[in-house]
């Protein structure tokens, strides 16, 4: 099978653009945990994931992390090709969040296709256009939103993306998605509890009123 | 004068192209504080700044603001013509600085010729990579730098761009640029004025110590 074919586009390139694309492509494999790419430095090829969930995430110098946006089957991360822009300049790390099969595709076959077919490099605008607008979501949450709306809404979409509401998450990996310290995550799941909304075990999160969560992060208070 | 040869690429485009952006633009002018673009549904067209400075900022819905980043002479906004693009999903608001000179072109002529271009799309989306940089490293700053710091930073980013130490600026319209109330910033500048860092008088700071300021910036605490 060939995975090119999720570009929403590929029809739309001629036969040798096509054929460089597949020649240049590599399926890789990645167990949960492992890291795909570390920072701009890193010019690991465009990543175009076909099974499986990428965490594209910054860290702080101090270590401390929070996650910018997921990828998931049919995505693409641009910025695993960071080198193929002069402008970008920030780090991304990517990890999988599942065991996750990626097709690589090499940045510069890209770019040299992207030089000369408007088609390519228009698609590639509206890719990064939609990531800067999860990272516009970001910054409106992050400056505006309570940290105990934040965790709410957080808790609500990974049950919506598991498809369960028996969350098989750590503390500390809550932390790391929302930017903050174990102990704040600790502390206000804690009273979450206190309010019958989730049930908490050693490394799960169990949603028991998924009504009164939502409520809860869609009230202004 | 031809503005438009402002734009770099601009002698890559053929005669066609050019007389087509010609046509399509127009000369406006605001004054210091007019707003020129107001959120996703309002689509300017692209913004070519002639002369003067821009503001461009987010609003929560309690009517806060954080400026995301600016915009001075020669440089170009995509975002007040978010029509041209389906992936983008937020808002912004651009608001002149300074008295400003603008050349707005059209959103639909740009795209036409974006969609044929490869030249023009490419050049796109190195503007569009190089505001993403902005952003994220505006994320950087407010997840992971205390206030202190980040008024320090800004206020010798001001000093910066207006080639003086006495800026005339008020306590809210710093709250306004960091995303933060004004009881936040005045609290702050007191400390500093106690530091001897800066002097405060009616809508005017002056930074007194660059140095310490320039050091409190960079201490790591």
């Amino acid at each position: 099978m060939n995975y090119l074919t999720y570009i929403p586009i590929w029809e739309k390139l001629n036969q040798l653009q096509q054929d460089m694309l597949m020649d240049s492509a590599v399926i890789r494999r990645f167990r949960k945990g492992e890291i795909l790419h570390n920072g701009a430095d890193d010019c690991t090829g465009l990543i175009l994931v076909v099974s499986g969930q990428l965490r594209a995430f910054t860290i702080s110098d101090e270590g401390r992390e929070i996650t910018m946006y997921r990828l998931f089957e049919r995505d693409i991360c641009l910025f695993s090709a960071s080198c193929m822009m002069n402008s970008i300049q920030f780090d991304i790390t990517i990890m999988a969040e599942k065991d996750t099969e990626v097709l690589v595709i090499s940045s510069e076959v890209y770019k040299s296709i992207m030089e000369v077919s408007p088609i390519l490099a228009n698609y590639t605008n509206e890719i990064m256009a939609s990531r800067f607008s999860d990272v516009m979501w970001l910054v409106d949450q992050v400056m505006w939103k309570s940290f105990d709306r934040r965790l709410a809404d957080f808790l609500l979409s990974e049950a919506n993306i598991e498809g369960t509401n028996i969350l098989h998450i750590t503390q500390e990996a809550i932390g790391n998605h929302l930017g903050s310290p174990r102990e704040v995550v600790t502390r206000m799941l804690k009273y979450f509890v206190s309010e019958g909304l989730v049930r908490l075990s050693r490394g799960v999160v169990e949603i028991i009123d998924e009504d009164g969560l939502s409520k809860w992060n869609k009230t202004k208070r």
